[in-house]
């Protein structure tokens, strides 16, 4: 049998955000390779065989599934939400490109998936429905300069911003320094989604002014949403909506 | 029985990337509403209305939407790709801050979907792996000296960015005057992925680098991703992969 290598992206938590073609995927997979959580979510049966691994052992990890896949094997690399945007995708290129030439003739294919800003967004209504942005905080793969850097930049182009992995144990300082930055550059009044663990049972949404948000209200499950200048806040009995208008008007 | 609005996301294309809770919400709907190609994308049956509208009447449709929900009636508005981004989702809460204020009080939910910059993205490889934007190359609803300064603070930033709706037949001039200002902020070597109709029988995608990069190669159902500093083309049989690492390295 000839291998492949599939990078699927699982969507946030719930089955319905699942899509077919990694559904079909799974069922067609001779082996599972993924973070433990992700793996976790992919039903054990007869004939599949599941890799699990921890956290930031990205590479190897995408070394080995090329590896089986080179061997023959069926195999996919799972990732939550869309594998192409701060997940198990540029790990698998990189040890591509880095690898023996004959991973290149490799059948690999990326799957894409519901990713956590779309549905931390659809939850709390369109916050992204103008032009926007998304950020990884977590500086774990890039100097903190950058990220500081790229939030003023930001701001000053008026992006609505989905802010990725905000804060951790092992980083509990930054995600408070970034909240600084962006209360400088947009105003005490700008609206703040944290949108945590979207379409699973401990699934969490509070929408607060920028004054208000506190560095204590994320942690690395929560994707946290910052408005632009128009985005607007729609106040009715339960949770606001909150959406960004379609247009910009034209200055006099 | 209570009516209630969904807005759902079919994603780019094919069947296999509509998620089930799409599909679950067609299945349960009175009344399907949206631009036409869309709403031809939902097999007819009986007990359901299809309303087609033509494109650029977004806040009449969802007028039109939150109406019927409001009577009684369980309605879908579908968007192509996600609702949330450059799409319905930000037209319905538009509809529903002007309208009257029962509207507030109305079961509406946003449906997530695989929005054409992933689905494009994971057919090119991982380009947008590290920090990225989207930004809505028509100026229809904005002024064109804002698309072109945020497009050189995202260069500033070094985002990837995706450009949605580079060129259409009304704006034939925009999108080669967007990427001269790309040229002049991001270099001729730049990689560019012109992806159209991603996920449907006419996908197409060309990678160039800014140098070549003509604004005939687009069209309305093109999504145009440019890489940042970092992104990387890996040469091989066949299309090549374009991926941005996930690290930047620290400046000595």
């Amino acid at each position: 049998m000839k291998g492949w290598l599939v990078v699927a992206g699982l969507g946030p938590g719930a089955a319905g955000l699942v899509t077919p073609e990694v559904t079909a995927a799974l069922a067609a997979a001779t082996d599972v390779v993924g973070y433990f959580p992700y793996v976790r979510r992919v039903p054990a049966r007869a004939g599949l065989t599941l890799h699990a691994s921890d956290n930031r052992v990205e590479l190897e990890r995408a070394a080995h599934a090329l590896r089986l896949a080179s061997e023959g094997r069926q195999v996919v690399v799972v990732s939550s939400g869309d594998p192409g945007v701060f997940a198990m995708a540029s790990a698998v290129f990189e040890a591509v490109e880095a690898g023996p030439a004959a991973w290149r003739s490799l059948d690999v294919r990326v799957l894409p998936g519901v990713t956590a800003m779309l549905a931390a967004a659809a939850r709390a209504g369109a916050p992204l429905g103008h032009d926007f942005c998304a950020i990884n905080l977590s500086d774990n793969l890039k100097p903190w300069t950058l990220v500081e850097h790229r939030l003023r930049l930001a701001a000053q182009a008026d992006f609505a911003m989905a802010l990725y992995n905000p804060r951790s144990a092992s980083r509990p300082h930054g995600f408070a320094r970034a909240l600084a930055v962006l209360r400088e550059a947009c105003g005490d009044a700008r609206p703040v989604i944290f949108a945590r663990a979207v379409a699973t049972p401990e699934e969490v949404l509070h929408v607060v002014p920028l004054s208000q948000a506190q560095a204590e209200m994320a942690d690395m499950r929560t994707v946290v949403i910052v408005g632009s200048s128009l985005t607007r806040v729609i106040a009715r009995d339960g949770a606001p909506w909150v959406y960004t208008p379609r247009s910009v008007p034209v200055p006099e």
